[in-house]
């Protein structure tokens, strides 16, 4: 019997989000599907994983367009049981998205966008991270678009090693699209800023906000290239060790007694 | 008037956990110290922040022999707090532990305990997160008094750029530490399992577990090298980019036709 590659959906925005929708129905002709998604939105919520709590897992019918399942953990959760536990065979690739909001720069490490697509190449399994740049008025059309034309290429010629594929989408139509950069994560940092309030008995909380500092950057970096109307897709690699830093530690170790 | 140099104290334990207490004995003399840390356990919740809740914040007393603040977040958030709304001035470096459970290979990525010591990395704050390898039987005398030889190299010679130190310790006697090892993050990934129960009310639910793949590897390696009871050191960053594969994408975009 010939399958057609197999493609497992997810996100962090929430199974009933309108981002998951338009990747699915983008993707849902040309291939297998099987989405595995959170029951709510979790976003933010970086590289987290369900340890202490039980995981449930309920159907979910999209008006009869599609079916999914709706789990209760986080995005790295899904893929986990949805490779682990729910699929009946390993899916091909899989993809997260479309998310509400870009993943560039900083932001890359607090998404549970990116964290979902990590998880599945840390589990050996190709995956693209999508996400949209706007809050407010999104056209998922581009990005969903872009996500069916890039998924042959992945399938065909796979992805490097260890490596998954940040993709970020401007909120535009298609014919303001400049082009595709392959690029680097921004490192522009947070300005936080910290609202004191008191609540009605009398107990300090807080809520934490933050603007991206500006900076000029080429359309080499994830941030710059989306504001310049780019498709910007960044390789995110998951070992984390700075190799570089190595030798320099080496020498600097020599000014501690421990080995002496 | 004359400072001495000022660390603050984080964790994902919760702040009245033992690890994080053995750490600021060891470093409350030398040191002004801060502690700033979740108000309970927060472990695998990788680089999650709250943008969502509000952020509380009590006063904690540990039985006189140090004060902090107990944070309704995430140890992410913890940082953030502390930098932008607590503290009086800016930390010159900043430990997370001392964390019951190591933090090596693929369990760098879920850390609480590594994205605290993330979070001040990308505030340009020094930082070194700090674990013990073992859930059983902790003895952290050894990895606190490492920590207090640490700092002042820390302090004085500075760590590379956009770069943090994992420290994993073994629990063993100081005169069982066979030296300190430069490493990199262990690839090994988990055997997942889940085990599928029914509750009362007739509801499938589903409990994660994972075994950690054993693999030989070298010294250079922090599992291994903390297995061979040596001190694993790892220089982590948070540029997630895979700069090598650039060009690789470089050329297999051209398979895709938005450019042309």
């Amino acid at each position: 019997m010939n399958h057609k590659p197999y493609i497992l959906i997810t996100n962090d925005d929430g199974i009933a989000a309108p981002g998951i929708h338009a990747l699915i129905m983008a993707l849902k002709d040309d291939y297998d599907i099987a989405v595995v998604a959170p029951d709510s939105e979790r976003s933010a919520v970086g590289h987290a994983i369900t340890l202490s709590d039980p995981i449930r897992v309920t159907d979910f019918d999209k008006n009869g367009l599609w079916q999914g399942y709706a789990v209760s953990g986080m995005p790295a959760d899904c893929v986990k049981i949805a490779v682990g536990a729910l699929l009946e065979r390993r899916p091909d690739v899989v993809f997260s998205g479309i998310n509400l909001g870009s993943n560039t720069g900083i932001n890359v490490i607090y998404s549970g966008t990116v964290s979902a697509a990590t998880e599945a190449r840390m589990l050996g399994i190709r995956s693209v991270a999508v996400s949209l740049a706007t809050y407010t008025d999104p056209n998922f059309t581009v990005a969903a678009q872009f996500a069916r034309r890039l998924a042959p290429l992945v399938l065909e010629q796979g992805l490097p090693d260890r490596t998954l594929l940040n993709i970020n989408v401007p909120n535009v139509e298609q014919s303001q699209i400049r082009g595709v950069r392959i690029t680097r994560q921004g490192m522009a940092n947070f300005a936080e800023e910290f609202d004191k309030r008191i609540d009605p008995r009398r107990r300090v909380y807080y809520w934490m906000d933050g603007k991206k500092q500006e900076l000029n950057a080429g359309n080499d970096v994830d941030d710059e290239a989306v504001k310049n109307n780019y498709i910007s897709i960044t390789p995110v690699r998951y070992d984390l060790t700075n190799y570089e830093a190595r030798d320099h530690l080496e020498h600097w170790l020599k000014g501690l007694n421990i080995n002496g």
